[in-house]
């Protein structure tokens, strides 16, 4: 079988899996996530997945009844019914089925749990040298006191409604601000600006989700004597740096032509391939380090 | 059969009632919904739900396919396979299933139309008496800049972390407020104090979905010369207010006792007593003149 997906534990192909639609992550999106890929069989980041997927569990109070070393083998235990090298996992988990009941203190409820195995999503080889264009959406994204972004949960409306609004106005996808104008991150990644040779991103408690490719751009930098300032940066001044790029799992680090139809000075520009080829190199190691650990 | 789910229209009992994985209300939230009471088989306010599910369908772009009427007639055809009188209703529609991708302009997505038929919640009618208490929530409700309220969707994270707290703390329900510190609504229904005489509920434009419970008592107020006020309103005002009720299509007009373990004045007071009959009224009137239209 190539792809799958996995509700608590039974494998099926994708067109037979189905939940309850008294499931609470179809009701209400009262549930969590995480999306890793792997290369060569290796899931790059898992280990730091799974705990960004215990602190959103933590944070709505969901018992997921699993530690994280038991999450990390089921994960790879699913993955060998697949025959796919490079692929893209997704782990879904609710908080469970039972009458229609907004209260998730009920003590009937048992977490439902999706792996999803498939193959990696069409990405166009182009935006690695070509740069993506970006549109600010018009809504603003979630404030962390209302509905954090780092819990990473099945509420995307948010992030629905910016990306359509950019694909409908011919952008490749959204930017989203705070009430503040201040940048946040887009619809699935983060943003950075380089600024006279410094990698500048929003801070950690800003509206946006700590991403595992950010974190890891982080260590690259100090480890490559390359700045690296987080601190909160305006639409306004974005536009102008001198490089802008974005970071996520699924597509790495992805460079920024143009916002809102004003070009980026340099796209892509020499510290975003520099990045890009360190990240690659990282990838590798962490790779190579776990060949024959999961399989 | 009593309680029953219809998936585009093929009407399963509960327990057979199932969704892709990848339908993008279990993925993302990306639906929206409305519900509904009947009383002796009429669904009391019927059009207006429908009117703010076709609203909500057009905030988010959502394609539904059926027209108001078509809404209508389809709800009351899944509605003749149950035999319960007094009934809750919930229709769910999401934007449809496809290959995990964000983007919602995809032109492969076809909306899936679930509909719920089942008792009523049980609701403890010492709450019309004794009324409820509240706790304000922690979490801010989501602004509408962000995830307007007026959208009845898939995301009530924001809500069920509320809930989740109020509960935990021993409350019956969570009162929420935006970052101002002014009152919006509770986790399923909008709020009003009654002081020196008048009925003062947040505005429209708040960060509040506009009930039709609300909608329904403001015309109650103007037919019977009581003075309804719409205006912000602060938590410590609200607190110190003559009487506090709350109102939904659910449990219709509920008393409040006390927020944050501070007892209100009058509870029931004697408007929100008024009120509860003067609504039980104007449903009798609504349903009797509907009597064997959608029989």
């Amino acid at each position: 079988m190539l792809e799958l997906v996995s509700i608590n534990g039974n494998v099926t192909p994708p067109e037979k899996a189905q939940i309850s639609v008294f499931d609470r992550g179809f009701l209400y999106g009262d549930g969590i996530y995480e999306v890793a890929r792997s290369y060569n069989r290796i899931f790059f980041g898992l280990e730091d997945h799974i705990d960004r997927l215990l602190n959103s569990a933590q944070r709505i109070q969901l018992e997921i009844g699993m530690s994280k070393d038991e999450l990390i083998s089921e994960i790879y235990r699913i993955y060998k019914h697949s025959e796919i090298n490079d692929a893209y996992m997704r782990i879904v988990i609710t908080r469970g089925e039972g009458r229609i009941n907004l209260d998730p203190t009920q003590t009937e409820l048992s977490s439902n749990v999706v792996i999803f195995i498939q193959k990696l999503p069409k990405i166009d080889p182009k935006i690695y040298d070509r740069g993506i264009s970006l549109l600010t959406a018009s809504v603003f994204r979630n404030p962390k006191k209302s509905l954090d972004p780092n819990i990473k949960s099945g509420n995307y409306l948010n992030n629905i409604m910016a990306l359509g609004e950019a694909k409908k106005k011919g952008a490749d996808d959204a930017l989203m601000t705070n009430r503040e104008g201040e940048v946040t991150e887009g619809t699935t990644w983060n943003i950075y600006a380089v600024i006279n040779g410094e990698i500048v991103t929003p801070p950690d408690d800003a509206d946006i989700l700590r991403g595992i490719t950010r974190k890891t751009l982080r260590e690259l930098c100090a480890n490559n004597k390359l700045k690296w300032i987080e601190r909160p940066i305006k639409l306004a001044e974005l536009v102008k740096a001198d490089e802008v790029f974005t970071t996520g799992s699924v597509k790495e680090v992805v460079p920024v032509s143009q916002i809102d139809g004003q070009k980026i000075k340099n796209c892509p520009g020499a510290i975003t391939k520099l990045l890009q080829k360190l990240y690659k190199g990282y990838i590798d190691d962490y790779c190579s380090a776990r060949i024959g650990k999961y399989s």
